[in-house]
C-alpha cells in the first residue's frame, strides 16, 4: 500500500486500484445490482461487495460492513439510501478510502431535508479529506482502467470503444444520453464522469484532473452551473499549453435564464455572454449545440494538427460542394484555388469527356461513380496537393469503392479530413475517418481545428496590485462618505489613477472661478452641477454644453444653477464641473461589472444612444494584457469596427486598450467598487476621452 | 387522346399518363438501362422505348425513331449523346409530345459549343412549345403518379415511401444526395424533380406548378440561382394562401461558394442578403443548412398547426430538459410553468419518492425507466395539458415501453410533436413521428411550425402608378442633362414628391438671398454649395452647419465660397443651399439599390458613422404596405431600435414607414434611378427629415 500514500485522493478516487461497493446487490434490475455487474465487467483487481445480510454477490465474497473491507480500498461505490450516506462515507474516510462514488438520489434536489444531508456529507468530504462524487449522480467509466463505475449501460449492452476522449458532465442523464450519442456518432470516449450535486468534486476539478493524464487529449463538458470559475480557468490555462481542445456545451442559456442572472444596471453584461467572453479569452471551444459537443470531439480526437486555413473539397454532386465551400466561408476557412497546374494534373485524371472541375471544390461529377479507380486517384491528388491543409470530401453511407478510397486516404495522409456522408457509416466509423452529416458541422469542426492549431500557451498576465495607488484612490472614496454612487469629479480623478484619459476639467464653487477655469481650460466647455442627489444631470437641467467665452459661461453657470434649485429645490450642491468639450467620430462606453460567477468583467461596446439599442460588447476578465484588448476590439462587431473606413485608427486601437487594461486593475484593486460606467468614451483625431464616469461602491 | 389536349404541357411532361423514352438501354449498367428500369418499376401506363437497332428493351417493343412512336406520348425521357438531343426534342414536338426530361450532359457546364447547343435547345422550346427539364440534369420522380424517370436510386434499391413533400433542385447530383438522406431520416418524398441547367423550366416553375397541386402539402427547394423572380414570388404567395410551407435552401451564399458555383453553372449570384430579406418579406423559410431543410420538412409533413407558441417539455433527463427549454427560449417559443392543478396531477403519476419535476419541463428522472405505465400516464397527461400548444419529448432510440408511449401519444393528439432522439428510429419513422438528434433542431423546426400556423395570405399590394407625379420628376431629371449624381436640392425636390419629409430649404445664388431665405426658413441654418463637380460637400468645404442670425449666414456663405474656389477651382457653383437645422436623436439610413436577380430593393439601416460600422439594414421588396414596413422595422436589430427607452416613437415608426413606401414607388415608378440614398434621416420628436439625398441616375 505505500505507493498508493503518495497518490492524491482525487487519483485514487478516479484510477482506482481496489474497489469496494456498498449497496451492492444480487437483483439485475436494481441501480445497485446494475453498478455492481458493471463494476467487474473489466476491472483488473478487486471488487469487494459490501452487503448487511448477504454472504456473496453476484460470486464476489461480501462483507459486512465497510470497517471489515480487507483493505483500504481506493474507491468506493456508494448506492445506499440516502439517510445511510452520510455514515457510509464517514466509515470509509475512516477504513482509508482514497474517495467515494455516491449515485444515492435524494439530497439536495429533493428539498430542505435533502439539501441538510448533502450539507452533512459535504462536511465529512471537507473534515477527512476523503472525496465524494455525487451525490444523485449516474456514476463514472474510466474505460483505460477497466472502471465501469456507474448505469449508463446495461450488462448486456457492450462497452463504448475507448479512446482520448473526456467527456464530464453535471447531469448523469443526459451524460448517458450524450454517451450513447457519441457511440452511435464514432466518438471513442476513454472517460466519462458525471458529478451530480457536487457535493464536493465539481466538474471544473474533474477537468483540472483529466487535463493533466496522458491518455485524455480531447476533454468534452456539460454543465448547467460553473461553481469553480478559477479551477475552470486553470484547466483552460493547462488545456492551452498541452495542446489539448477544450470544449463546453453551457445548458441555462436561454435568454429567461440570461436576464436572470443579469448584473442590476449594464443592460450590456449578461451571464452566458460572460461565459462565452471567459471561454474566448482562455480559448475554451463553446459548442453551441449537443450535436456541434459531439461533432468538435470527433475533428478533434485523431489529434491531426492543420498547417493553415485552406480546404480542398472533393464532391460528385456540384450541388453538395457548393454548399461545402459555402459553409467554409462562413466558417471563416479560405477554399483556394488550385494552381493551373495541379489542375491540369487532376484533368488527366478525369473521366473522358470531363464536365466537372478542377478549380476547388474538385467536382468529379457522377461520372466517376461507374469509375472507381479514377475517383481515387484524384481523391489522392487533392490529399496530396500542397495547397490543401485539410480535406473535405462528399459521399454516401453506402459501401463501396468510393468509401474504401477515403479511407485509404485518410490512413495515409496526416492533414485533418472531414467526410459528409448521409448518413453514419460502420466503415468510416471502425477507421476513425472524422464524418458529419451536414455541409455546416463539418466545416464548423474543421475551423474549430484550424483555430487549435494556431493557438499557442495563454499569455502570461502577472498582476502586481499597486498599494500606494490603491491607498491614494481610498482617500477619495472615504471622501464620499456613505454614498455609493461617486460625483462625476471623483470618478474622474479614479480612472486618472488607472491611465485613463479623462477630459481637462475643473471642479469649482463660484461664478468667477469658472470663468477663470474656463480660461485655463480652453476652448469651448461643458457645466455640469455635481451633486450627490442629481446622478442623472441632464434630466434636472444640471449640464450646459459648448460654452465659450467669458459671457458665456457666467450666463450659462448662473441659469444652470437657477434651473437646478426650481427643478431640484433639495439637492445639495458640492460644486461645478468645468469641462473641456472634447471632439468625438464615435463614442464608446467602457465599464466594469462583477459577474456572479466570474467576478470582475471589463466591457466595451458602443456608446451614446446606441448603448441601448446595440448590446453587442467585447467583454475580458481581468488581468489581461493590452494585446488581448486590441484583439478582443478587432473581433467587436465582426471587425467592422476597426477595419472601416472611418474606424479606430492604431493609435485609437491602443488608447482604447489602455483605458480597458487600466479598468481592469481597479477592478482587481479595488473590489469595492461594484460597477464603472464610462459613457461616453470620445474617440477622435488618435485620442479618446472619458466625457464622463459613473462608479458606484458597494458598502458592507 | 381528346383529355390530354386540355392538359397544358408541364402538367403533361410532369404528370404523365403515357411515357418514351430515348436513348432506353439494355445495359443496366448505363444510365439509359438504370432510367428505363426505373421506369418500368411503377408507372401504370405505356412506356415506349426508341432505339435505332434492337426490337426490344428490357422486354418492351421498341421503336425505330420518335416519328415511329405509336402515339403522341405525354413525356419523353431523353439520354442520347449531347450533339443528338436537339433534334430529337424538336421530333418529339412534331409528333405532339408534351414535355421532354432531357438527361444528357456537355451543355452549358461544358463550354462555349455546349452553350450553343442549349441555346438551341431553348428555342426549340420556345418554337414548339414542348416543355424541357434539363439538360444535365437527373431526371424526377413523382412517385404518386408513379413516375421515376431518373437515375437517383438504382433498381435494386427500394423506392421512398411516397407522402406530401415535394423537393425540387436545380442540382441533380445534390438532389439524389439529400433524396437519400431524407429518407433515412424519414422525409416522406413524394415528388423529386432536379432542373439541371435549366434551358427552359426552373426551379421557380416546378415549384409554381406543385403548389397547386392537391397531393402536395410541402415544397422544399435547394438552388444556387432564382432565375424566375416573379414567379417565385408569385408562387409564396399562393404558397401562403394554400396553408403550404415552402423552404429554401440556398448554396452560393459565401464568397468562396459564389465562385465554386459559377464555375458550376456559370450563373449569376444574386446578393444572399436579398434572397434572406425576399423570403422574409413573403413568408419563404429559409433554411440555412441541409439537415435544417430535412427538419422543417419532417416537422411540416403531417400537416399539424399550432394553436399558440406554448411547448411542455418532457423528459427523464433534466439536463436534456434543460437544453431543450433554452433552444425553445432562443427559437422564441415560450415554455410556460404549468398550472398547479396540473402539476399536482402529474405529481401523483409519478414514482415515490420522486426527485424530478412537474413545472415544465416536466422531468420524470431515470426512475420511470423501469415503471412504463407512470411514464406513460405522465406523457399522456402532457399531451392533453391544454398549457400545451406543443409537445417536445426525449428519448434514447432503443425500442421500449417509453417509445411505444411516444407513438402511441402521437397518434392520439393532433398538437405538433417533435421527440429528441440519440438516432433516427425505424419505430417512429413508420409512425410519422417527427424526430430530431439534437435539442435546437427539434425547437427550430416548432419555431417554423409556429410562423407557420400564424401567418394567413400575403397583405394585397396592388401598386398604380402615378402619371402626373412621373411627369414632373421626369422634368426635375431632365433638369440634370447628362450628369449621373444629381444635386442633392434636386434630390429632396424628388423625395418630397414620394412624400419623403425633407428639411425646409431654398437654393439661392447670392449672400443677400441667402440671408434672406436663412430668416425665412428661421432658426440655425447649414448652408451647401450645390455643384455637379462636388458630390463629397464635406471633403471640399463646401459646407457650413449651425449659422445663426444674418451676420454667421454672410460670414459662412463667403467663407465658404472662397474656401472651394481655392480648393476646387474647376468646380462650378449652381448654387447655395440654405436648410434648416434640425434635431436628430438618432440617424438612420434610408435607400434604394437594385438587385441583378430581384430588381428594386428599399433599405434602411442606421445612419451617421455607423453605417459603415454596422451593415445590418432592413430590405424590402417594393411595392409594400406600411404595416410591412412597420414590420420590418421592428426586426431590425432584434427589435432594439422599436423598443430601447430612448428608441422610436410610434409617430416616428409611421414616418419612417411613409419613407420607406415613398422610395418604393419611386423606384417601381423610375427604372431609370439607379440608386437613392438618404443619410442621415435625421429622427426626433415624432418626426423625420431626409437632410442629405444622393440619386443616381443610369443614362441608357
Amino acid at each position: 500500500m505505500t505507493t498508493e500514500e503518495t497518490r492524491s485522493p482525487l487519483d485514487r478516487l478516479l484510477s482506482p486500484r481496489s474497489i469496494a461497493m456498498v449497496g451492492a446487490s444480487n437483483s439485475p434490475t436494481r441501480i445497485g445490482g446494475t453498478v455492481f455487474a458493471n463494476l467487474l465487467r473489466a476491472f483488473p483487481g478487486e471488487v469487494h461487495p459490501v452487503h448487511p445480510r448477504d454472504e456473496v454477490v453476484q460470486g464476489r465474497t461480501a462483507y459486512r460492513s465497510v470497517a471489515d473491507l480487507p483493505e483500504a480500498v481506493d474507491m468506493a461505490v456508494i448506492a445506499v439510501p440516502a439517510p445511510a450516506v452520510v455514515d457510509v462515507v464517514a466509515a470509509c474516510a475512516a477504513r482509508g478510502v482514497g474517495g467515494a462514488t455516491v449515485i444515492t438520489s435524494g439530497f439536495a434536489e429533493a428539498g430542505p431535508e435533502g439539501r441538510a444531508l448533502q450539507d452533512r456529507l459535504t462536511a465529512v468530504a471537507r473534515e477527512t479529506g476523503i472525496r465524494v462524487i455525487g451525490p444523485n449522480c449516474i456514476g463514472y467509466m474510466n474505460a483505460h482502467g477497466g472502471v465501469m463505475a456507474n448505469f449508463m449501460v446495461t450488462v448486456d449492452e457492450p462497452l463504448p470503444t475507448p479512446g482520448p476522449v473526456a467527456l464530464v458532465s453535471q447531469s448523469g442523464g443526459f451524460g448517458s444520453y450524450i454517451t450513447n450519442k457519441a457511440v452511435l456518432a464514432g466518438l471513442r470516449l476513454g472517460w466519462f464522469v458525471s458529478t451530480g450535486n457536487e457535493s464536493d468534486v465539481n466538474v471544473a476539478n474533474v477537468l483540472r484532473h483529466l487535463v493533466e493524464r496522458p491518455e485524455v487529449g480531447v476533454l468534452l463538458s456539460f454543465a448547467e452551473t460553473l461553481r469553480n470559475p478559477e479551477v475552470f480557468v486553470e484547466t483552460a490555462r493547462r488545456a492551452a499549453e498541452l495542446d489539448k481542445p477544450l470544449v463546453l456545451l453551457k445548458a441555462g442559456r436561454s435568454e429567461e435564464a440570461a436576464r436572470a442572472a443579469m448584473s442590476h444596471t449594464a443592460s450590456i453584461v449578461g451571464s452566458a455572454r460572460v461565459l462565452d467572453a471567459v471561454c474566448q479569452q482562455y480559448g475554451v471551444f463553446v459548442a453551441s449545440t449537443m450535436e456541434e459537443l459531439l461533432d468538435l470531439g470527433t475533428i478533434f480526437q485523431d489529434g491531426r494538427r492543420a498547417r493553415g486555413d485552406r480546404v480542398v473539397v472533393m464532391t460528385s454532386s456540384g450541388g453538395a460542394g457548393v454548399l461545402l465551400a459555402d459553409e467554409a466561408g462562413l466558417a471563416g476557412l479560405s477554399v483556394p484555388v488550385l494552381p493551373e497546374e495541379e489542375q491540369r494534373s487532376l484533368a488527366e485524371k478525369m473521366p473522358v469527356p470531363f464536365y466537372g472541375s478542377t478549380v476547388n471544390p474538385v467536382d468529379t461529377t457522377a461520372q466517376t461513380t461507374a469509375m472507381p479507380e479514377a475517383y481515387r486517384k484524384v481523391l489522392f491528388s487533392v490529399a496530396g496537393s500542397p495547397s490543401a491543409d485539410m480535406v473535405a470530401a462528399v459521399t454516401w453511407a453506402r459501401p463501396g469503392p468510393a468509401n474504401d478510397a477515403i479511407v485509404e486516404m485518410y490512413g495515409g495522409t496526416d492533414k485533418p479530413v472531414a467526410i459528409l456522408s448521409t448518413a453514419w457509416s460502420e466503415q468510416f466509423q471502425e477507421a476513425g475517418v472524422p464524418t458529419y452529416t451536414d455541409p455546416r458541422r463539418a466545416m464548423v469542426a474543421l475551423a474549430a481545428l484550424v483555430r487549435q492549431s494556431r493557438r499557442g500557451p495563454l499569455p502570461e498576465t502577472g498582476f502586481v496590485p499597486d498599494a500606494g495607488r490603491i491607498g491614494r484612490v481610498r482617500a477619495l472614496l472615504a471622501g464620499a462618505g456613505t454614498e455609493t454612487t461617486l460625483l462625476e469629479s471623483t470618478g474622474k480623478r479614479i480612472l486618472a489613477e488607472y491611465g485613463v484619459p479623462v477630459t481637462p476639467e475643473e471642479q469649482v464653487t463660484s461664478v468667477e472661478a469658472a470663468i477663470e477655469a474656463a480660461e485655463r481650460i480652453g476652448g469651448a466647455v461643458a457645466l455640469k452641477v455635481m451633486s450627490y442627489q442629481l446622478p442623472h444631470k441632464s434630466d434636472a437641467g444640471a449640464i450646459r454644453l459648448g460654452l465659450r467665452g467669458a459671457d458665456a459661461v457666467r450666463a450659462g453657470y448662473l441659469e444652470m444653477l437657477d434651473e437646478v434649485a426650481a427643478r431640484e429645490p433639495d439637492a445639495r450642491v458640492e460644486g461645478v464641473l468645468v469641462q473641456r468639450m472634447v471632439p468625438a467620430r464615435m463614442e464608446l462606453t467602457c465599464g466594469v461589472n462583477r459577474d456572479p460567477v466570474f467576478g470582475p468583467m471589463v466591457a466595451l461596446g458602443l456608446g451614446g444612444v446606441l448603448v441601448e439599442v446595440l448590446s453587442e460588447a467585447v467583454l475580458l476578465r481581468p488581468p489581461f494584457d493590452a494585446e488581448t484588448a486590441r484583439a478582443a476590439l478587432r473581433d467587436l462587431l465582426g471587425g467592422r469596427l476597426v477595419t472601416g473606413r472611418r474606424g479606430l485608427s492604431d493609435a485609437e486601437q491602443d488608447a482604447i486598450a489602455q483605458v480597458m487594461t487600466g479598468l481592469g486593475d481597479l477592478a482587481l484593486e479595488l473590489p469595492e467598487v461594484a460597477e464603472v460606467d464610462v459613457n461616453p468614451l470620445r474617440v477622435a483625431d488618435d485620442a479618446v476621452y472619458a466625457a464622463d464616469a459613473l462608479i458606484v461602491v458597494g458598502h458592507g
